[in-house]
């Protein structure tokens, strides 16, 4: 059996699968996900297969099953599923056979489409096609559309389909019943509530059938299961016809900002009467707004052209920035995106770093509003980082290395896979001492301020932010004796190999940096906004904290680079553990090999890294180390890196971009988007892999582009790679929009907005864009 | 396709199906279930198939999943499952071919075998055997084993398998999840609380390997899930090599009486030392040992044996006493049968008075001490039972329609099917005012008492139960003014098609018994037991409710035989109700057809009944009705009765034997017999009919053996079908062990016992046995 995914149309808009094996449901259940920010919809078939993994996420409706485990993304009612009986025989296509067999994505459009004709070894033959999208254009919104044709005979046709609220997280039920009504005798609802979180979600859906054309009404006879709702219906089709199957459902829930005052029958009436509207527009309509909105919204405000002799480059960047829309829940600032967007149930849902380091930087410097909403969110939720770094005995704000309600504070589980040594579950640590989020959250609003300018946001939330971040690294810091300097003892670094590790060189740096930028723009506060500077001293004891700031901050131990090699140590033992062949795992075709052989405190003890560390050190403060450095940590810690986490291999490539290494660069990027895209089968089970799809981004426009902020200033060094001819993309800066196009020879920016100058930075060189500007790259 | 469901082996030993069919899954995981009354253990295949449903259920260990759900019987972690991959494929037999397939219950056994020939396109081929067992000698034991022989190649083997905590009751989750470990590199526990009740299950499994029946130890990976803990095992195995995988499970809760007042560690460490212990004995000697715990416990002592032209017929009576035997928690008297047994999740694992009127007889022929334990479950349910009656403003033992927990009272759910009018779910008003329950606990212990004369057990709650329960009539009763009469308005009878009835014949009579029957042992106990009657009268405030008792029961409407015609009115309605045409229905192939058409409230206004109401009443007191009455009652009733409840083919079928119709008898107990295992392959889909399993018995020894018990005597008037040659049964009587045996010609009894003299009634003559008696039956 072969598989080709990733495979694409003259235009690279289209994912497609071309053979079907149940083995490998949930590649394309994840990779294919429907979605648009509010709710996202695995893309599992309609008919059931043994290890499918159906969900329906709504983003933001957190719910605790028990005190036993997290908070986590409930998997709400299903309403993708339908049993197709045909003469007697349940669709299932690994009866019988089938030929001409495709399901395609399309990212252009947001349609999902599969094609078949199967056919039984009696000799009945099917000519089968599914389309379905989740709409752009209005949120609530689910569109599916089957046309069945019976090719050499007649059909009796049975559908069972409705609502199916028996839905779980991995046997977690979230939800408890609520009532299931069929209305006007075509209408089905249904409410569930979660049961911690008091979420209610209201589910309608209707059914439109028609036989070459002619809308037919067939028989129905409605059945109520637990937590079920279906109609039964059955139809004759002669051998030939066309049956069209429409299903359009929509979902509510009292999380909705829109919704959330109103009371559960008003919520259930406004549903509803959406829903008869939408009945009468039909699929094709529906359809065509969603990706009129696609169009408009996503695709001519800030495509990214690539120009390759490898075509795949093109759809793996708008594969990306498709999921970068589906995942990102940019219609509300209580909201922010999970580790696997709404494509599976891996981490629950929960925001790690991941949305600051690797997918924030696309949002600032394509649509600033959603990478507000993002920040947004986690200046709301200071009430659960104040109750975290309470809990630990620290001031400030201490960030949950997962994250989900406001409130929450920590939602890490504790336990994680097994120990192959003890038998039992490893102890997760990250949600105990992996502390550097709160570093990264205030040099990501730092990135979003010197991007945008947008003082408002900054007045608002920023500087809070950044006070607040650095009273919590200030109370963080633990003073030694004999160095005479401050250390940060027992954490984990973003190298997750080694845990309960001293003076990780990411962690010291950037908290020494929080605490630096903190000062900076206290300073700066207290002389030009005294009104703000009053305000957050009355909040934060501000006054008091400075002082222990200026105590503290140049006396904080930050690992520089040896003397004798450059090599930056990645915290006080790594450089000392035992070094081992790794030559079996390098080469690996699944992340994780080594737990195989080792466990985790056997690998803390080696020099192994699971992914950048002190690269991704030297990547976020580039400014701060030379040429050399990088280059010697580089040749030092890549070979000792595993990639095992999927956040490794997109900051190698920018960093090999920078580096010149352009053909590393092009090559790493390529396995970056074949992380998902790739013909690993088994990688996406769990859900997409939201940093590394931020990642395919940065490869792109901060790698080969070039495109960075230094010091506040915008810098473009392009390293178009050698396949390429052309690479073209939008970014926002300052509030203008600027149109970058690069080739081989010169590199054309465009100011569209053109409302102020632009300085920007290229090799070195300073530059003035008024509206247009042409730069010789073969002459500067 | 074509199953065999109910076909045999020579010795009528052996349930087989020899097709495979994924539509019809729930047949044979229902019919086939394994178990031991403590737990049960659904059929389903080591692999998985859509469509399955996998149960694993300990008896009496209810949880209530939230507020708007009732307790039910929680779906423990399985172990059955297990995935296997034959050379990289995973075994699917609706891939490629299969031949010689065979699933057996061998219900002599007790053990499950399923064998096939696997061949894949590609030509490689299996030859497979699963058995397994759940251990009758070892309530907490559960044994697998696995053949895989690869015909024409080698094979490299992968198995995972482990514990799945991931089980759900249709998705929802009862469990807490628990501590999950490996032992010793091969003993696996996974631990699990039920969330409201919080009772702890530990479940233990360990694997063994033989290649040519030299043990092996396979290359082996632990891998943990969320509520699941697995070994993945890789093995090689050359073509024609025979590998044998055994896997022993067991299973505690701290629900059991023997570990309730332990603490879960120390729960979990006897269960993994018990297997440690299972695991050295082996797959072949725990089976032996349960097997002889089956030919002990329930063939040698009570064993039905038939000799008929149809060999179904001692297959049907087997599969009915394997079925009783499995189904019963004869260990524990805080628990009773579930409804399903414990065979699937329809009816949520309650209790009915399936229990007392279908079932509990074949306990007190065939074993008294498990009639008693059942009956004491009664008597400790009567604080839910108060609180029924409190509840709804009555005095005495309300008994609930279906109970779980002692304390629990009523526990019927509120809302049912969808009601194909409205669109809504139906009410369910069973648990309201379905009340003639409370009259048939009072009938089923004044039955055991009559049969067994357990003084003890009556002294301790059988009187107080008659007093308990007659309090509750007298106050259940309505004056009608106008009648100058107590009525009984607003219940149910039961026939379940005819709600919010008044005066239904069943109801009406069973508590003006109850009352006199109360009334008869108060006097009794007064003249003879004084001591006894102080304490109940102390009580139960028993002086005052005599007197009630007294001024009451005679003026208690009582429906009786019409005039004109002989017809009891089932109700003050029904006989006022309007006629359809039932052609359809009385012909259908799957019960509730007329649910397609009509709504309850429509149904109840016709003379239609689910089953046996009226006809009931005539088999409990059948001392009442004259023979003509009977057939006149059976003339106008049965031609109106749907038998939509697996309760009523039985009753006809004994109450056609008591009339004579010898014919008509067998066939209703034919069709009774296939109401699990017969063609209908989606009817056992929820779980085994256990009313109707009991029935089946009814049908032989209450019908064709023409045992009964009336008015305190033993009669005996056989009427074997034409079919038979032969009838041989145990019965208990007075503490006596009698042995029937009924030919055509002669009735022989014996006394195995023989401690006293035994006096009978044969077609209304006295007989006395002493220890043998050979009666001519041609002519007596």
């Amino acid at each position: 059996m072969k598989y080709n995914i990733g495979s694409h149309d003259d235009e690279n808009w289209i994912i497609t699968e071309d053979t079907f094996d149940t083995r490998y449901l949930g590649k394309c259940e994840a990779i294919m996900v429907l979605g648009n920010g509010y709710m996202g919809i695995r893309s599992a078939t309609e008919e059931a297969y043994v290890g499918e993994v159906r969900n329906t996420f709504v983003a933001g409706t957190f719910n605790q099953f028990d005190a036993n485990e997290v908070t986590e993304l409930p998997n709400a009612a299903d309403v993708i599923q339908m049993k197709i009986i045909l003469n007697g025989v349940s669709l299932d296509l690994t009866k019988g056979s089938i030929s001409n067999y495709k399901r395609q994505l399309n990212v252009r459009t947001g349609e999902l489409i599969r094609t078949v004709n199967w056919e039984l070894p009696a000799g009945e033959c099917y000519e089968l096609t599914f389309r379905r999208f989740v709409s752009l254009s209005d949120r609530h919104l689910i569109g599916q559309r089957i046309e069945i044709i019976p090719i050499n005979q007649q059909a009796s046709i049975k559908l069972i389909s409705g609502i199916n609220g028996q839905m779980t997280n991995s046997s977690v039920q979230h939800f408890s019943e609520g009532d299931k009504r069929l209305y006007d005798n075509e209408f089905i609802q249904l409410v569930q509530t979660t049961m911690q979180s008091n979420i209610h979600f209201v589910t309608n859906t209707v059914h439109h059938f028609e036989l070459d054309d002619m809308e037919v009404k067939p028989n129905q006879l409605i059945q109520m299961d637990r937590r079920k709702i279906e109609l039964n219906y059955d139809i004759q089709v002669n051998k030939g016809q066309k049956l069209v199957i429409e299903k359009v459902s929509n979902i509510y829930t009292s999380r909705d900002k829109e919704h959330q005052s109103m009371e559960l029958k008003e919520i259930k009436s406004l549903s509803y009467q959406a829903l008869k509207d939408q009945r009468l527009r039909g699929y094709e309509a529906l359809l065509l707004e969603s990706s009129e909105a696609w169009k408009t919204k996503v695709w001519d405000l800030s495509a990214v052209t690539i120009e390759s002799s490898n075509p795949f480059d093109q759809l793996a960047i708008r594969f990306a920035h498709y999921h970068l829309t589906i995942m990102t829940p940019s219609h509300d600032n209580r909201m922010n995106i999970a580790a696997k967007g709404l494509s599976g149930e891996g981490y629950k849902g929960h925001t790690f770093w991941d949305t600051e380091i690797f997918i924030l930087p696309f949002w600032i410097y394509s649509q600033p509003k959603t990478a507000r909403s993002l920040l947004e969110y986690r200046y709301h939720s200071l009430p659960g980082a104040h109750k975290k770094a309470k809990e630990n005995g620290y001031e400030g704000a201490m960030f949950p290395w997962e994250s989900a309600w406001l409130d929450d504070g920590e939602v890490t589980p504790v336990w994680g896979a097994a120990d192959i040594v003890t038998g039992q579950p490893t102890k997760i640590w990250s949600g105990f001492i992996e502390q550097h989020i709160t570093a990264d959250i205030s040099f990501a609003v730092w990135q979003y301020y010197q991007i945008t300018h947008d003082e408002d946001f900054m007045e608002r939330y920023g500087y809070e932010l950044f006070m607040d971040t650095a009273k919590f690294w200030s109370s963080r810091l633990e003073w030694d004796e004999a160095a005479q300097r401050y250390h940060i003892n027992d954490v984990v670094g973003p190298d997750e190999y080694t845990e309960h590790v001293n003076n990780n060189a990411f962690t010291n740096h950037m908290a020494y940096w929080t605490i630096k930028n903190a000062m900076c723009y206290y300073q700066q506060l207290k002389e030009t906004n005294e009104e703000l500077w009053d305000r957050l001293n009355q909040k934060l004891d501000l006054e008091v904290a400075y002082e222990k700031w200026s105590d503290r901050v140049e006396i904080i131990y930050r690992p520089m680079p040896r003397e004798e090699d450059l090599v930056i140590p990645q915290d006080d033992s790594y450089l000392n553990n035992k070094e081992i062949d790794l030559k079996k795992y390098k080469t690996q075709k699944q992340v994780g090999l080594i737990f195989k052989d080792y466990n985790m405190e056997q690998v803390s003890e080696m020099q192994v890294s699971k992914q950048a560390d002190v690269m991704i050190l030297i990547y976020l403060l580039e400014n701060l180390f030379t040429k050399e450095t990088k280059i010697a940590n580089w040749n030092y810690y890549e070979p000792r890196t595993l990639h095992d986490s999927s956040l490794s291999l997109a900051i190698h490539s920018v960093l090999a971009s920078d580096l010149k290494m352009e053909d590393l660069a092009y090559d790493l990027f390529q396995r970056a988007s074949r992380i998902d895209l790739g013909p690993n089968m088994k990688s996406s089970d769990h859900g997409i892999h939201a940093a590394s799809i931020g990642g395919i981004w940065k490869c792109i426009v901060n790698g080969f582009g070039g495109v960075r902020m230094l010091d506040g200033k915008l810098r473009i060094e392009p390293h178009l790679p050698e396949t390429w001819t052309k690479l073209s993309f939008p970014i926002y800066w300052h509030g203008e929009r600027l149109i970058i196009t690069i080739t081989k020879e010169v590199m054309i920016i465009e100011n569209q907005t053109g409302n102020k100058k632009i300085e920007f930075i290229y090799k070195g060189k300073a530059f003035v864009l008024e509206t247009f500007l042409r730069l010789d790259l073969n002459n500067e």
